[in-house]
């Protein structure tokens, strides 16, 4: 039988690193463009309690989004020893295009997955390379969707990468700018001859809330007094989110297990979006819940948010890299253990894959 | 044997008639900020030789990409009588998100496919609603990869929606900025039982070309002097673009009948992308020589670039919901017609579906 298998994986971490503290300079405002009543170290102070965050990562000003993401998989390539000739499908997932440092104007004309196409100089015309734009779960998205295209016979290996550069549209006044980061992460993934303990994807599920969840996430002007309206910045309704999340993602990873066939018992490590660290808490802790499980099992959750910040598209395919280097002690990944993706992000989407290493 | 089969379309014809004596008003520049060394008048009349453009049309202040693809979604529903809850995947193709008319910021955050499903009412969360960047080709690739999911199991039913407001991203110093239009369509497609010669795709064709093309379609800054570099503007390299066209799509539409089985004497209708009238005529000329034959057959090739301008991933849906309701004379369409789309653009790009009506 064959299944799809990540057979190489890669991540960019960018080099300048932005404190807490960093942010204290800032005066912070509500949506109503009212100073917030507590000091920026108390909002700081609360904030790295709720989020986990101590810092996060932004890349130079002379890369773009396009760039990272080129760096990121020309590192998944090398890994998997894949000829770059040979990838079927190039995806890149994002969600706001190139934005160049200090300009308000995203760009993804030509598409991000053809400027990483053109810079990992990859010749052969059959490799089709498009964009997703999917919220933050747009990388495991676009696995699901490569996946997808090997069962549907139109391609064998593809080369699916999340990037972002989200220090370009936070609005600074607005506390929750200090969530993001920027980060480039990619897989390459290969339909395989495999068998029934073998590794590859057992079983996904995605869904799309639209109805009032449309606005939990997206672009709004500036906190400042006085803002230009015409610009906007990425903005979250973070209690919506949250409630959103709790209520949503556990039955989603459920129905994903289900549907791979794999107990919760089986599973050794949970990769879910690096969004805030209590929450992605209170979604393993609801989890187990729903199978009669009040303890979660200690170290089932890799994290990075607290160095990394929430890079968007890029935060499950670098963790995954950086726990397969080895580099999230005491995380480790060995052949057989099988593993749940799962993300949440703005749309609203939600999506999980079960995966056999 | 299950088939792709076309349900349902839709398309908006935006309300704004912006005519080529419009334009007349404006002094025209090269790209290196010289004005051009004709009039107006003369440009115009140059211009509408090569693209066959008269006319182009443009949709009102009000409404957005996300609202006129909804436009056209809803009369593709409305035409297929499928449930809109039973959709199983909401692709939208698009290149520049949702331009709120008089800024300069493009917004993809949500996803133009979850503003869309929203303002579908559609609730059900198993319907995926994601967009998708290809450049031009963008819808037809949206259809492709519906076909994809079909055929992997994980859907049975698709929206495709292209939508463009490229009025607002051109810049009226440059003479090109003439080609560009509003627009969107839609279609549905479903998974059906069909038989050898009953309807539903029967091959396609998909390329990138990512090495020097990447900059036949870009984003650059306004011609007039003086302009502010950090604004950027749709920019097209059009010498490149024909010859690029020329040189590799007439190949691919070949490749495509070839897979698909089908002789090039049983395609009854080619509906390629509204691109240039010229560009478009030398394409089919060039396919039916690569068969030997020197003169392609009359009515083969619908347009509508005349009256609506080149709207990027609408124009192909749009000329086929046209052409199906009977609205482009002499050109209509019967249960056994085989037919050819083809779309080339900003990647660069090319797709090519043979299809039985």
């Amino acid at each position: 039988m064959l299944r799809t298998v990540i057979t190489g994986t890669g991540s960019y971490i960018p080099p300048f690193i932005q404190s807490n503290s960093d942010f204290a300079k800032h005066l912070f405002y509500s949506e109503e463009h009212i100073p917030l009543d507590k000091s920026p170290s108390e909002i700081i102070q609360k904030f790295k309690q709720i989020t986990g965050i101590e810092e996060r990562r932004y890349t130079t000003g002379e890369l773009n989004t396009s760039d990272i993401g080129a760096i990121a998989a020309k590192m998944a390539l090398k890994s998997s020893s894949v000829d770059p000739e040979q990838i079927d499908q190039l995806i890149v997932a994002h969600n706001f295009g190139n934005v160049i440092k200090s300009t308000i104007q995203t760009d993804a004309v030509p598409s991000l997955a053809s400027r990483i196409k053109h810079a990992l100089r990859i010749q052969n015309p059959n490799c089709v390379a498009y964009d997703i734009l999917f919220g933050c779960p747009g990388w495991l998205q676009g696995l699901i969707q490569a996946d997808a295209f090997f069962k549907a016979g139109i391609a064998n290996k593809a080369l699916i990468i999340g990037t972002e550069t989200l220090s370009r549209v936070i609005d600074i006044y607005d506390r929750d700018s200090m969530i993001f980061s920027d980060g480039a992460g990619a897989c390459v993934a290969e339909y395989k001859e495999s068998n029934e303990t073998g590794p590859g994807i057992l079983g996904m599920t995605t869904q799309t809330y639209s109805t009032e969840e449309l606005e939990y996430i997206n672009m709004g002007m500036a906190f400042k007094p006085g803002s230009d309206p015409g610009i906007r910045f990425l903005k979250m309704k973070g209690r919506k989110v949250y409630e959103f999340a709790m209520k949503y993602v556990p039955a989603a990873m459920k129905e994903c297990l289900e549907k791979s066939n794999v107990s919760i018992e089986q599973i050794k490590k949970i990769f879910i979006h690096q969004a805030n660290e209590k929450m992605d808490q209170g979604i393993i802790k609801r989890l187990y819940q729903l199978y009669g499980i009040t303890e979660y099992p200690e170290n089932i959750m890799p994290m990075s948010i607290h160095w990394l910040g929430n890079s968007s598209v890029a935060t499950i395919p670098t963790l995954f890299d950086l726990v397969l280097n080895n580099q999230v002690d005491p995380h480790e990944l060995n052949p057989g253990d099988i593993i749940l993706f799962a993300s949440v992000g703005a749309g609203m989407n939600i999506n999980a894959v079960c995966y056999r290493c």
